[in-house]
């Protein structure tokens, strides 16, 4: 396979494993795997939403964006301490160079909320004030697009045999110092997290951050008022 | 007001406090609290369903049955040591007096599963066969008609301010302990225990077992076929 956009200088031949929603994956020589960040985003009707389960509109340039805020962000957990499948990243080709991990299950979104709004809102707007501020609630949904991503507590997921309690645990515990660390980032530029959606997988024993954290995977806000993700991402990289 | 399908004869005078879907409350004198099984029961289209959250059609002398039901429950459970609502029955009447007891938030539906069927079936259906054995796993819903009782668990509970992370756990065992003697009562009668729905609430300082055990809030099987509610009643009482 030749092709100058996705083989990166220094890993040699690069195998297509699969073609995702906003990234294609492809399997490299050395065991690692590349990830080639698309323009295409997740919306509906042309409006993009970052919860949508399918590709509703196509940007240009936003790949490489999602790209430069992932790199900012797991760079800052490199230094804290907090494992990410991060390697490696080719601004030029919008690639980035990560660790294999293996996902739970099929794959389960973890979310971080710090303030209620989405789904969390629709469910239980009975008792909380859209908006009302949470003490970084961590709660887990499997990725099944039929199913519509179902809600999971900790003893579903160890009953499915899906993980055990201690990985939950391990899990929350990364999911809320990460969700405290991009909220600490957008505050210094007078932006603040509402929520945040991440990925986790196992590389050997160890539980890492998997995917990207840009835009598209959270809810942040200024002066009360929602920023879209791609103002989020010219606003956040300027 | 004077019913004297209401009125306990021990009681005195019984105050309608609200009509319910299946049992019309009354409050009594003595502060206690009276239950009337009515003949109504939930469904859709003319098929009963427990689940349902709207009355579908009439059966005359179910109300009867569950309080029945109820009742041999109940008092399994008081020689448990497990503490409920119960207090007293009139059969002639369909009426059961039971303490006073505050409920969580608008109130929470605890479901504890020992097979995968229904809702949990539809969530997870990717990750387990239909009727394939669970361990006692529990789950909580709030009960919201207008958002179709959504699941909640425990850090959600917690943060949204409707129970404690120890009342959660309380509630967790003493609803895995209730489901084990309910599924030794059926298995005894050779059927099998699949789910079970209970509520519960506070009555002081204490978490109590409230509302009603019967054929509609449970899912009993027989050499792998599905018992109808109100054959269940039938067969469990004869």
């Amino acid at each position: 396979m030749k092709n100058k956009n996705t083989r990166p200088a220094r890993t040699g031949k690069a195998v297509l494993l699969y073609e995702g929603k906003t990234k294609n994956v492809y399997i490299l020589e050395n065991g690692n795997y590349l990830l080639k960040f698309k323009d295409d985003v997740t919306g509906q009707n042309g409006v993009f939403d970052p919860g949508a389960n399918v590709v509703g509109l196509s940007i240009e340039g936003i790949g490489n964006l999602n790209l430069r805020m992932s790199i900012f962000f797991f760079e800052k957990l490199r230094v804290a301490g907090i494992q990410t499948h991060f390697v490696s990243a080719n601004l030029e080709n919008s690639t980035m160079e990560v660790l294999p991990a293996k996902v739970f299950g099929k794959g389960i979104e973890v979310i971080c909320r710090r303030r209620a709004v989405g789904s969390f809102l629709r469910r239980y707007g009975d008792f909380i004030e859209e908006g009302a501020p949470l003490p970084s609630y961590v709660e887990m949904t499997l990725k099944d697009d039929d199913r519509s991503d179902p809600l999971v507590t900790r003893d579903g997921l160890i009953d499915l045999g899906i993980m055990s309690g201690k990985q939950y645990d391990d899990i929350k515990k990364k999911t809320q110092e990460i969700a405290k660390i991009v909220a600490d980032c957008l505050l210094e530029k007078g932006m603040e997290l509402y929520d945040i959606k991440l990925e986790f997988g196992c590389n050997g024993d160890e539980i890492i951050l998997i995917d990207e954290i840009s835009s598209g995977n959270m809810r942040v806000y200024r002066d009360g008022k929602y920023i879209e993700p791609i103002s989020l991402s010219e606003l956040f990289l300027k």
